[in-house]
C-alpha cells in the first residue's frame, strides 16, 4: 500500500486515505457502541458514537458528551486509540502524498529543484513512517512521565490513575486532539505551571507537522538548511501564539468570569496557555463560552490559520496562510516576485493557497448560517464551533452537546472534511496535469 | 486639475481624491452643524452631523439619527447634495484613476494591449466626466419622474411633496446612498411593485460602475465587444442577485417578523428586493434587524463583495471576487491559465485581487472585534453594521443609532476608508513600479 500511494496507479492517495480514515472512523463508531464502552448502565447513543469516534480520529476534541464522565475506562482506551491511529495516519499519509506530490512534479514538469522538493520529497517511504511513528512516541513517552509524576505528586492522585492521565493527556496533547479525560478537566490546572506548560509544548510540538520535524531533527543547528516550508511553520508558529497571548491576556485581564480572580503569573500563563491551544490542541483552563466575544473572534482566526501542514493540526495551515500574507507584502512593496525568507515563492503556489482558503471560507460561512438555521444559539458562537470543527481545533464555548442532532451532525461532516479536505485539495491541485494547449489574449479587469 | 489627476506629477491621484473627499465631506459636515439643518430647536450633535456627512458623502446610508425626522428640508437638501456629489466623484475619479492607470501600464511596461485599457483607457478626461454626469442625470431624471408621479398619485402625496420624495429617492438610489426622507421609511412600500422595481432598478444600474455603464452605451448590442470588466460586473450581479433573492426568500417565507405576513408576490418581491439592496443600495422594506441570522450572514456575503468597480457601489467590487473565483474554477480544473469568458487573466491581477481582499477580511474582521470590546451588542450584528459601512452598502439592523460614539466613530473610519480605500489602494498596486533586478531560487512550501 504505501509503494501504491508513492506511485498510485488505480487508487489515488485520496482514495487510500479517505477509506483508511472511513475505515478506522467505522471500527471507533462500532467500539464505543458496545455497552462496555459508556460508563454507567446501557450503550452509548449512536450519534454520541459516531461523534466522539469522527472527533477523535479527525484529532478534533469536539465533544457531545464529556469525556470523563460519559465513557467507561475501555471506552476512553478506544478514544485514546483512536486519537494516536488518527494522529500517526495523517501525519504518515500527508506525508506520503507529499512525497507523491514531490515525485510528480520531478516526473512531469520542470519544477523539479532540490530546494523545492527537500522539504518533502528526497526521503523514502519507509523513513517516514518509521520516523512519524518514532517522533510521535518519543515525544508522548517523554510528556506522559513528566506529567504522571506531577499528577502522582503535585497533583495526590494514586499512582496508576496518575499513570494513565499523564500518557492520556501527552497522547491527546501531541496529537493535538484535546480529549481530556480529567474529574473537572483542565480548569482546576489554571494556575499549575507544569501541567500548563507541557501540555502547550506537546501541543505545538505537534503541530509544527512531520516535515517540520524530521528537518529539526536532521539539521537541529543548521536554520540556514531549513526549507520554507520549516521557515514558514516555525515563524508563524512563534508570531501567532505570541499575538494570540497578547490579546487573550489584555483583553481578558479584568474580565469577573475568566481571568478576573486570577493574579498576574496566572492570567499570563491562562493568556499562552488559550492562544497555543488555537494551534489546534483544543485544552482549555478557562470556560472558554466566558470568554469575551472580541477574545473569541481571534481565537476564529487562530484556529483557521491553524498549525502546520503534514501534521496533527488543522486549519488551512499556517503556510497556505503565510503564502497570502507574503503575496500582500510583495504587492504593497512593489515587488514583482514573492519573495519568502530568502526564496522565491512559486506562482503554482499563489493559486493553491487562494484556493484552499475561499474553500475553507466558504465552508466556514455557509456551515455558520445553516446551523443559524438550525439553531437559535448566538451566531458567534455557533460560528465559533464551526471553525472549531472545521479547523480540527477543539475548543467549545460549550454549546455543541446541546445543538440538535442534524447542528451535530453538520459539525461531524466539518470535522471529517476538515481534517482531510485541505490535504487532499491541495495535493490533488499540485499533481494536476496541466495541459497548456492554447492561450487566449490577455485581459484585466478593475480590481477594488 | 482633471489633467494633473491623469498624468500626475506632484500629486498622484491619490491624494486628490483623499484631499478632494476630506473637503467635501468638511463642508458638509459644517452645512450639516447649522441649526437650520435639524428640524426642531437646537443644531445637531456634532458627531451626528460628521456620521452622516461622510455617509452621505461615501453613499453608505448608515445613520446615528433618522433622516425624516432629525433633519429639516434645508438638512435633507444638504445631504442630498452630498450624495451626488460622493456619487459623481467617485465614478469621475475612481474612472480617471482607471485611466491614469492604464496610461502608466502602458508607458512603463510591456502589458499594454487595446484589449486591456480599453476598459478605462481610450477615451479621455473630458469626455468621462460628462459622460458620468451625463448618465447619472438621465437615469436619476427619468426614476425621479416615476416616482414623484406614482407618490402623487397612488401615494396621495401632495404634488411638491411628491416631487421631492421622487427626486430625494432617485438620486439615492442611483448613487446607491440608501437614505431615506419618507415618513415611515419603505417599510410601507414592501409590495409596491412600482417604488420597489424603480428604486432596485436604479439601484443595480448605478452599481455597475461608470465603465461598464459606458461601454453599454457605446455597445448596446454587441456583447462580444463588452470587455472582461464588463461581463463579470454583469454575470456578478445577475448572480448574486438571484442567488441572494433565492436564499432571502426562501429562509424568511414564513417568519411571522418578516415575510410570514405576506402574500406570496409580495414574498418574492421583498426577497429580490432585500437581495437587490445589497449590490450596495441600503434600503430596506422590512426590518432588517428581525431577519433570520441566516439572512443576514447570506447578505454580509453579498454586502462584501458589492458592485461593479468605479462606481457607486461598495464592497470589494464583483470583478475582485470574480478573479478569485476563476482561479478556484481553473485550479480544479487543472487549467494552467486563469481565463475568463474566453480571455485570460493577467496574473498581475491575482495578486491584486489577493490584497484587497486580505485588506477587507483585516478590517472588517478587525473592526468587529473592536466593537465587540465597545458594545454589548450580538457580535453578528456589529459585524453585520461593520460590513455594511465597509461595504458602503448602508444596511442595518438598526444599532447603529444606540451604539457608544467610539463605535459610531469607527464605523465612520469604515465607511470613509470603505469607499476609497479598495479603490486607491488597487490603483496603486496597479501603477507601482516593479524592479526586477535579481531572482530568488524558486520554492514551494506545502499547501493545505
Ligand atoms: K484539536
Ligand atoms: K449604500
Amino acid at each position: 500500500m504505501p509503494v501504491r500511494s508513492a506511485a498510485p496507479r488505480r487508487f489515488g492517495p485520496a482514495t487510500t486515505v479517505l477509506v483508511g480514515y472511513a475505515a478506522v472512523v467505522g471500527t471507533g463508531f462500532l467500539l464505543l457502541a458496545l455497552p462496555i464502552a459508556k460508563a454507567g448502565p446501557g450503550g452509548a447513543h449512536p450519534l454520541d458514537a459516531l461523534f466522539t469516534s469522527i472527533s477523535a480520529v479527525s484529532v478534533t476534541g469536539l465533544v457531545t458528551v464529556g469525556t470523563a464522565e460519559h465513557w467507561s475506562l475501555f471506552g476512553q482506551v478506544v478514544i485514546l486509540a483512536l486519537v494516536q491511529t488518527g494522529g500517526l495516519g495523517i501525519m504518515t499519509l500527508a506525508s506520503l502524498i507529499g512525497l507523491a506530490v514531490a515525485r510528480k512534479l520531478s516526473l512531469g514538469s520542470k519544477l523539479s529543484t532540490s530546494a523545492e522538493t527537500q522539504g518533502v520529497g528526497l526521503a523514502d517511504v519507509r523513513r517516514f513512517i518509521v520516523g512519524a511513528i518514532a517522533v510521535s512516541l518519543i515525544v508522548e513517552a517523554v510528556g506522559a512521565v513528566v506529567l504522571a509524576v506531577w499528577f502522582a505528586t503535585a497533583g495526590g492522585f494514586a499512582p496508576l490513575r496518575a499513570a494513565w492521565y499523564g500518557v492520556f493527556h501527552s497522547v491527546s496533547a501531541f496529537n493535538n486532539a484535546g480529549f481530556t479525560i480529567l474529574p473537572r478537566g483542565l480548569v482546576p490546572f489554571v494556575g499549575d505551571p507544569v501541567v500548563c506548560l507541557v501540555l502547550s509544548a506537546l501541543v505545538l510540538i505537534g503541530s509544527l507537522g512531520f516535515p517540520v520535524l524530521d528537518e529539526l531533527r536532521r539539521y537541529p543547528r543548521t536554520p540556514l538548511r531549513w526549507s520554507m516550508n520549516t521557515r514558514l511553520v516555525l515563524w508563524g508558529t512563534v508570531v501567532l501564539t505570541a499575538l494570540g497571548t497578547v490579546f487573550v491576556t489584555a483583553v481578558e485581564w479584568g474580565r469577573a468570569s475568566t481571568f478576573g480572580p486570577l493574579d498576574w503569573p496566572t492570567k499570563l500563563l491562562a493568556g499562552f496557555f488559550q492562544a497555543a491551544q488555537t494551534r489546534s490542541g483544543g485544552f482549555s483552563t478557562v470556560d472558554v463560552g466566558q470568554l469575551d466575544d472580541a477574545t473569541l473572534i481571534v481565537m476564529d482566526v487562530l484556529m483557521f490559520i491553524g498549525g502546520g501542514p503534514a501534521g496533527t493540526a488543522g486549519g488551512i495551515k499556517i503556510t497556505t496562510f503565510g503564502v497570502l500574507f507574503f503575496i500582500l507584502v510583495a504587492e504593497m512593496r512593489g515587488r514583482s516576485a514573492v519573495n519568502v525568507f530568502g526564496k522565491r515563492l512559486s506562482r503554482a503556489v499563489h493559486r493553491q493557497a487562494i484556493t484552499v482558503s475561499l474553500v475553507a471560507v466558504g465552508a466556514i460561512v455557509a456551515s455558520t448560517a445553516v446551523l443559524a438555521l438550525l439553531s437559535d444559539e448566538p451566531v458567534d458562537r455557533l460560528a465559533f464551533e464551526a471553525v472549531s470543527a472545521f479547523a480540527t481545533a477543539g475548543l467549545s464555548t460549550g454549546i455543541t452537546p446541546d445543538l440538535p442532532p442534524a447542528a451535530q451532525a453538520l459539525l461531524l461532516v466539518l470535522m471529517f472534511a476538515g481534517r482531510l479536505g485541505p490535504i487532499l485539495l491541495a495535493s490533488a491541485l499540485a499533481v494536476r496535469v496541466r495541459p497548456l494547449t492554447y492561450e487566449f489574449p490577455k485581459e484585466r479587469p478593475i480590481i477594488g
